[in-house]
């Protein structure tokens, strides 16, 4: 508990000043005023939570964490939980959606087992696995809750740590994840946080269910709520109670970003909900968050909405890994690019009053 | 007008059986189905282009075209023709918003003169600029044609000229523009192709027109539509009547693009004027066309709904010169690798039944 309560101590909002700097050297850009839109807002974000308007972005780092779900006895995913460890394996062996697209956008992948119900020391001995697991699996939290509050504090000081391990070597982060079961724990927590203990809006399909089976997932859900009744003002207790490993692992790392002043780019559905504990542990550790792309799962609007967020990307993706987040990492890259490289009115190129 | 003919003659449309090869391909892909959602669309479009279900993305090339309006004398946009002439030597030394933002896509930048008011001939001699110029600006299209029916012819075979000599070279192309006053026949054109003589929901503030005087700038539209009585079904008509000498380059670039069969990304409000002479010379070029972003100028909603195209991108640009191309480029990189490197469930690691 030290490590966290340490951490949420020590995050500050982004800096107002270096934004205004940011801003002011943006207008000075030989462009017709603010021409590259969004592009513009997120180097101001990108300034204001690294303190520099000259920020970087060359070494990124996509953080895949992983996990089980009891929730799964329910019936509420086609797939058993045996798929996140062959998934997990196939990371560690490249080839997998997130390693195609990190190569892509020239990002490392960690691999960060938080809960999977199977043995992995072989890969955690080759070092392919970062292993922070807490247990294999969590409970199924429609009978009980998902985890104890000691093992929702566990998963987010892993997350924490783990940042603190990678940030000395990364100017941008990413989340990822994998966890057959998980998009449960995230509609519940973002039903939650919605102050209502009807999931419906925020149930989808996650990675193939059966549209007729949105109903049971639903009640599933519902069920697990009314049972355990989260508290939306604690974030402990919320990911304890309906929770997920790998999604307090993301938390974590949000919250790790937050305290060490890491632009952090979070991914679809699973990811924003881990953001969303981040952000109830610590609304100022929304201040370093940017939201990569829009999840094709329906409750993400919802999500991105209490994050109080608008997406980078919207290309209808659902497939999770970080790779949404991967894809935006150019963005990050573009907006570096335009602080550090491009002209100013200053060299005299172009007229200021011709152009602005 | 031979070139012209034989291009518009030889263009087929993009390839449904090698599509359907793609396809299959991506439903053996280890990920939900069709998880990456419009990444995946994409290559389909990108194998069919190609016949290439393996299609490669590496050589990328931004052409930018440039030229000058008469319609400026009307005042419809507040900066002065010289601007042009300025830009245009930026982009040759580097360090304008297209310099950076393709460097970061690592892309090649040509600059093709087609109308520039301004004697370039130190940067052709250089070879910094490729000189294709038709003549040093338009006429003013609202008091009669903006170019005769011979320029027009030029202003095409120009860009089909550039896209083949660049071709042999280069994967994917894009399309850029720079030329004051701009956005004036590209409304025209939008206009025009929408059935109406009314220009006022397709008019907007360009690089930075007042919004008062946006209801002047569409009078002066609409007098030039009136006046010439463009025909919607005769690309070079319209061209000639309220186009542009880069906005025909443009389309000459995108028509020999989709003879050749390579895709072109078409970048914002002006650059789809260009797309759109394209389509009405061949419908079926618009296969080889890849809208890269939405633009911040009203009129774009109408222009990508005519060509049948949604926007990869949608940051709020609106600086042109192809910068909202250019970052669209990485989406084509990740649909490649997606296409190349993705593991499939015949590798036999992750289990088809679990995940599909």
């Amino acid at each position: 508990m030290k490590l966290l309560t340490e951490t949420l101590n020590r995050i500050e909002p982004a800096d107002a000043a270096v934004r205004e700097a940011a801003h002011r050297h943006i207008d000075r850009l030989t462009m017709p005023r603010r021409a590259l839109g969004r592009l513009l807002d997120l180097a101001e974000d990108l300034a204001a939570m690294t303190r520099d308007p000259k920020f970087h972005t060359d070494r990124k780092e996509v953080v895949l964490m992983a996990g089980d779900h009891g929730i799964v006895a329910q019936g509420v995913c086609p797939q058993p939980s045996s798929v996140t460890t062959q998934m997990v394996r196939c990371f560690t062996q490249g080839g997998a959606g997130i390693n195609v697209l990190a190569g892509v956008a020239r990002a490392r992948v960690s691999v960060v087992d938080l809960g999977v119900a199977s043995d992995l020391s072989d890969l955690v001995a080759s070092g392919a696995v970062r292993d922070c697991k807490i247990a294999p699996g969590t409970a199924d939290f429609s009978v009980g809750p998902a985890m104890s509050r000691e093992q929702a504090v566990a998963a987010l000081e892993a997350g924490i740590r783990v940042a603190e391990a990678l940030a000395p070597n990364t100017d941008v982060f990413a989340t990822g994840e994998m966890g057959i079961g998980n998009t449960s724990p995230s509609s519940a927590i973002v039903t939650v946080l919605s102050g209502s203990t009807d999931p419906a809006p925020f149930v989808g399909r996650g990675a193939g269910l059966d549209p007729e089976k949105l109903a049971h997932k639903a009640a599933v859900i519902r069920r697990g709520i009314e049972l355990n009744h989260p508290d939306p003002a604690d974030g402990v207790d919320l990911l304890a109670k309906v929770g997920g490993f790998e999604i307090g692992g993301i938390a974590g790392l949000v919250l790790g970003c937050a305290k060490l002043r890491k632009p952090v780019v979070i991914d679809g559905f699973i990811s924003s909900a881990g953001a969303l504990v981040a952000a109830v542990l610590s609304p100022a550790s929304r201040d370093y968050m940017i939201l990569g792309h829009g999840s094709a799962e329906p409750g993400h609007v919802a999500m991105a909405k209490l994050l109080g967020k608008r997406p980078l990307l919207d290309l209808e993706m659902r497939l999770g890994e970080g790779t949404g987040a991967v894809l935006a990492f150019q963005l990050l890259d573009a907006a570096s690019a335009i602080m550090n490289e491009m002209t100013t009115f200053d060299s005299g190129r172009v007229t200021e009053e011709g152009l602005k």
